[in-house]
C-alpha cells in the first residue's frame, strides 16, 4: 500500500493569490508519476507522454498534440511552425505573447505586430486592415488570440469574436494560433467543452501547470502535420526530453481530473471581488469572468508597490499589475477561508490608510 | 513505509545498446521526487531546483548553475549568453553541437564554424588561425569543446589539450564553453573530479539523463553573472518551468549517487569491445575510453542498416553511425549478462553472413 | 567646354506630387559625377566618397559618416550597430522605420516596439514607462525619432521634444537614432543648421535622394567608433560598393547646394494647401510644416483610390495615404505653374463630383 | 560635342594587381551615365535599370534579373529568396560566400554548411551524403557554386561538374545558386556564352564592377517569380534605390562591351605566371585559368606580409592570400608593360633576398 505524502504540507503562512502557477501537484499526480510506464521520447517515444498527447489532442478536438516544457515554448513552436521568416504575427497588443513573450520574437525572424483591443479581443476592423496589407507591408502569416486573457483580467473571448477573427484570417490566408494557457478556465466559464473553443484555431497551446495543477509542462495541439513540424522544432530549441513520462503522468491527471474544479476557483474569485467592493472604501475590484480579480488602488492614494508590501505584511501575497492595480488569482490552494483572510488583509490595510489620512495613529 | 515500484520492470525483451539516454530513473530518484519540497521556479524559485543548482555548481567548481529541460538547451543558452549576433562559435566539426544541434544556430544569429579535429580534439593550429581572424572575417566570440566526445566514440579530451584550447581562446578574447553532456564519464575515465575538467571552460553543460539516469534535465554552470543572463534567456526559449523540483529531485540523486557507477559501464564497454574483436571475424570494435563502442562493419560486406536490422532480430538494439559503423553504448540497464547476449547476437549474425557467403543455408 | 544635357527633359505630361523621391539629378551633379576622382571603397577607400562622408559628418555635427545605398540601409545599420540581439528598439508607431521598414526588424533579432504619438512625436510618458521596463520585459537598447515625419504629414519634431526623448533615453541607458530621411526639410523649417537637430541623437541617417535630388544614396553619421562598426555591418548586408565616388559626387552637390532651396518647396506646399482649402469644397488640406500636404477626401464621399485615379486623369499624380487621405509632396520639379495645375486638377474632379451628386452631366 | 575626361588619369605610380575590383569606369560608361533616361526605381521603375535587368537576364538565359548595389547583396537575396529559416545552404568550404560573406548567414536564419572541394569544385560524394540528410539533420534547401572561383585561384568549374551538382540538388529537392561574381571570366575561359554556365543554376549573381569595369552594382537573375521575391527582399535590406539608372547605365556598357576583352586579362595572367616561373627562383606561380595568379612564396623563406610590403616598395601592389601566397589579378588597367613591371618587381625583391641570404649588401 502506497503512502503518498501530501505536497500541500508546504508552508501556508500566507494566502498566496499571486498566480495559479504556484499550484503544487496533487497526491494523485505524484502517484501516477511514480508508476508511469517510461520510454525515451527522443527516440521512439515515451508511452506516458504518448498517452498525454493523445488525451490532450482529443480534449482539444485536434488530430495530435506535443508535450513541451512550458506554454511559452508551445507558443514559440506555434509561431516557428506557421510563420515564415519576414512575415508577420498579428495579436492583441496586451496579449501575453506580445507583452511577456516578445523575447521569443527575436529568435524567429517573424515580426510581432500588436493591434489594439478591448477586454483582450482585437479590434477586428484594425485586424482586417492589417491582414489586407498592401504597399510594402509584410504578409501576415499568423493571427494569435488568448483566452482566458491574462492581462485583460481573465476575460473570456466570446465565441462569436473568435469565429470572426478566424474567418478573417482564413480570408486572407493566415493561420490562427490560440494561446490557451488558461483555456480550461475559459471553457468552464463558457460551459462548453475545450474543443468548442479550440476549433477556431489551427494550433492551440494549453498549460498544464496553472489552474490544472501539474508541476510542469504544456501541450501544443493541431493537425498531425503541424505537430510533426513542431516536434522537429522542439528539438531545435532544446525542448525534447527523454523519460518525460514522469511528468507527463501528472499532466494526464491534470486534463482528466482537474478541469471540473476550476468552477470553484471562479466562484471564489467572484466572492473575493464582491467582498472587496462591499468594503465600501476606495478599492475597486473588477468583476471576474474566471479566476482573476484586478483591484484598482488608484483612489487609495497609494500605488501598487505600496499595496503589495502592505498586504504581504498582513499575510496576503498579490502581484502589482502596473502602477495602479493589483492582480489576485484564485486556485486550488485557495479555499473559502483564504478568501476571508484575503478580504481581511485588504480591509486592514485600507483602514490603516484612512486612519493615517485622518491623522490617527 | 514507502513501497516504491521499480521503473526497471519495463520490458527487457531486447538488450538496448542504442544510447545511455534510455536509462530510467532509479527507485531512489522516484522516492526523492515524491517528497521534494516545491516552489514556483518562475517566481521566487523552487527549493529543490535551488539545491540541485547549488550541488551541480559545486561539483563543477563554478559559482552557479541553472536547471534546464535538456542539454541541447543548456548548450543553446551558453551560445546566446556568450556570443553576440554576427560573431562566431568555433567548434570541432564532428562535435554534437555542430552535427546535431545546428538547428539552434539558425535561431541565434551566431555563425557556427566547424574546424577539423582528431578523436574529438580540434586541430589547435587551425583554431589559432581562425581565432586570429583578420580581413573581413567575423570575430570568434566563443570556442566550444565536448568531452567525452559522442561522435568520436566516447573519447576523452586530454586535459593538456583542453588547457591549450582555453589558453588560445583567452589570448584572442573568446569565451570557452564545454558541452559536458557526458562530462562525468570523462571525469571517471580520467579519474579526476568533474571540476578539474570544467575549469578549462567559462560555461559547462551537464546532462542528467544519460549515464546518470535522471529522467529529464540538464544544467548549465558558470559565473553568477553568466547564469543570471542564461536564466533570462531560458524564459525566452520556453525553458522556465514552475514546480520543477519534482524532476530536479531526481537530478540531485543523479549527481550525488550515480557518478561512481559509471566505471562499471566503462568496464563493460571494454569487455564488449574485447569480446567482439576476439570473435576473429570481420567486425572491428573500437577500444573504448568510456561507455561507447563503435563497431566497423565494412569488412562484413553489409552496411550498418543491414546490421541494425539483423541484430534487432537477434535481440540486440544498436544504432547505425554512418553507413559503415554501429554505435553501442553501455549504461545502468546493461549488466554482464547483457554484454554476453550482445556478443552472442553479433556472433550469430556474423556466422549467418559467413554461411551465406559460403553458399550454406 | 562641357555640354551637360539636362535630366529635366524627362516627360512632364503630368504634375507628379507623389513623392520627392522622384527628383532627378541636377546638371551640376552629373558634371561632378563625370569628373569625380575614384578609388576602391571596398579596399582603401574612394576619395570622393571620403569627401562626402566628411562633408555630411560636418554638416550633421558628428565625428564621421558612412555612405550607403539607401536611407533604409542607414537605418538598418544604425539598429544593428546599437541594439544587441534580444533587446528593443522603441519608436513612434507611425514612424517610417516601424510602418515601412519593419521587414528589416526580422533580420536583426531586435524587437521593434511602436509607442503612440501625436504629430510624429512619441508620448513621452509611455516612452518612460517602456524604458523603465521591469519584470520580464526586454531591455530597450535604442530609441528612434523621425523628423520631418513622413506619415504624420511632414511634421517637424520640436527641439524640446527631441531633447526630452534624448534625456529619457540617456537616463535609462538607451542610445538614440534619428531617421533623418528628410532632416534638411526639418532644419529649413526650424531655421537651424542640421547639426542643431542631429545633436539630440547618437546616430543620424540622411537621405540624399529626396528633396536634395541626388539620384541615389544616403549617409549614416555618428561617432567614429559607431561608424566603423556600421562599416563592417554594411559589407555584411551588401552595401559596400567599389567606385562609389561616381554617385557620392552627386551627394556632395546635394549637401552643399541643394539645402537652401528646400524653402521654396515648403512655400509651394503652403500655397497648395491654402489654394485647396480656398476651393470651399469638401476637400480638407493639412497645414504643411515642410513639403508634404495631406488632403482629407472623406467629405467628398469618395475614397483615396477614386481620387488618385481621377486626378491622374486630370494630369496630376498623388499617392493614397490610407483610405481617406492623399499625400502631395512638393520638390524641385514642382514650380508655381505646377501648383496651379495641381489645384486645377483637384478643382475639376471636385466639380465633376458635385455635378454628379446634383444629377447633372 | 562632349569632352569626356578619362577616369584613367588617376595616379599610375604603382602597378595594382590587388584585385579587378579597382577598375574604373570607361569613358563610354560615363557618357551613358550622363544621358541615361531616369525614373524612380522605388516606384514604377527606372527605364535604364529596366534595360540593364532585361539585358542581363537575356545574357544569362534567365527570365528576369534584379539590379542590386553589390554581388554580396545579390548572393544574400538569393539565399533569403530560396532557403527558408532553419534549413541549410551547402557550398564548397573555400567559396567566397562561405569565407567572406558568412556575416550574411547570421542575418538569415539559414545554416551555411561548407563541404570540402578541389579547385573550387565540391566533393560530390560528400555533397550527396549531405543532401541525403536523415536523422535530425537540417534539410538542405539550397546548394551554391562559384565560378570562376576566387579562393581557388580563378579556377573554372567544369560544366560536367556543374551539371552533376545541379542534378544532385534537383534529386534531393534543393535549389541551386551560382555565385557568378566573375561568371564572364569563366565563360570566356570556356569559350561558351554565359547562359551555358548559368543554365545549371536557378539563380545567378553577376558582378558588374570587377573585370567588367562598371563602378558599382551587380545583378541577380532567375525566374520571374524568384526575381519578384528578391525585389521585395531587396527593399528590406536597403538595396532599393531611386534614380539608379545613372549607375545602371554603366552596367549596360559593362555587359554589352566589356566581356570580350576579358580574354586579354587572361592572356596577361598566363604571361605573368610564365614569366615568374621562368625567373628560376623560389617563387612558384599557379597556372591561371582566368585572370588570377597565385604566387607561392614559401620557398623564399619570407611570408606573404613581407612580400606585400617589399613589392609595394618596388612599385607593385598585390594581396596576401594566407601566410604563404600572394594573389595577383589582371584587369583593364593592366597592360603588357604593367606585366613587365610586375615581373621586374618580383625579380628585384627575389634578388635582394638571395643577396641577403648570401651575406651580400
Amino acid at each position: 500500500m502506497m503512502d503518498i505524502p501530501s505536497a500541500d504540507h508546504a508552508s501556508r503562512l500566507a494566502v498566496d493569490l499571486r498566480s495559479d502557477t504556484v499550484t503544487r501537484p496533487t497526491p494523485e499526480m505524484l502517484a501516477r508519476m511514480l508508476t508511469a510506464e517510461l520510454g525515451d521520447d527522443g527516440l521512439e517515444g515515451d508511452p506516458t507522454v504518448g498517452a498525454l498527447e493523445a488525451g490532450a489532442a482529443s480534449m482539444l478536438g485536434k488530430e495530435a498534440s506535443l508535450f513541451v516544457p512550458s506554454c511559452t515554448m508551445a507558443n514559440l513552436l506555434a509561431v516557428l511552425a506557421q510563420a515564415p521568416r519576414h512575415e508577420q504575427l498579428v495579436l492583441e497588443s496586451s496579449a501575453h505573447m506580445y507583452t511577456s513573450e516578445r523575447g521569443a520574437a527575436t529568435l524567429t525572424g517573424v515580426f510581432y505586430l500588436g493591434v489594439p483591443g478591448q477586454g483582450g479581443a482585437m479590434d477586428t476592423g484594425v485586424l482586417q486592415e492589417t491582414l489586407a496589407g498592401g504597399g510594402h507591408k509584410l504578409r501576415s502569416a499568423l493571427v494569435a488570440m488568448e483566452t482566458s486573457h491574462n492581462n485583460a483580467g481573465g476575460t473570456v473571448l466570446p465565441l462569436d469574436h473568435m469565429r470572426s477573427v478566424s474567418d478573417l484570417a482564413r480570408q486572407y490566408g493566415a493561420a490562427v494560433h490560440l494561446d490557451g494557457a488558461r483555456l480550461c478556465n475559459a471553457a468552464v466559464a463558457l460551459d462548453v467543452p475545450p474543443s468548442e473553443i479550440a476549433r477556431h484555431a489551427d494550433t492551440v497551446s494549453l498549460c498544464l501547470s496553472k489552474g490544472l495543477s501539474a508541476p510542469v509542462g504544456a501541450v501544443l495541439a493541431g493537425t498531425r502535420a503541424l505537430v510533426a513540424r513542431a516536434r522537429v522544432l522542439r528539438r531545435m530549441v532544446g525542448g525534447t526530453q527523454r523519460q518525460a513520462g514522469v511528468v507527463a503522468a501528472a499532466g494526464l491527471v491534470a486534463i482528466d481530473a482537474m478541469r471540473a474544479r476550476l468552477a470553484e476557483d471562479h466562484a471564489r474569485a467572484r466572492n473575493l471581488s464582491a467582498a472587496l467592493n462591499a468594503l465600501g472604501g476606495p478599492l475597486l475590484a473588477s468583476e471576474p469572468q474566471t479566476n482573476i480579480v484586478q483591484v484598482d488602488v488608484r483612489a487609495t492614494g497609494r500605488d501598487s508597490a505600496f499595496w503589495v508590501a502592505a498586504l504581504e505584511g498582513a499575510g496576503l501575497r498579490v502581484r502589482p499589475w502596473g502602477a495602479q492595480r493589483l492582480r489576485c488569482v484564485t486556485h486550488r490552494h485557495i479555499d473559502d477561508a483564504s478568501i476571508d483572510q484575503a478580504v481581511a488583509a485588504f480591509d486592514a490595510v485600507a483602514r490603516s490608510l484612512s486612519r493615517a489620512a485622518a491623522g490617527q495613529p
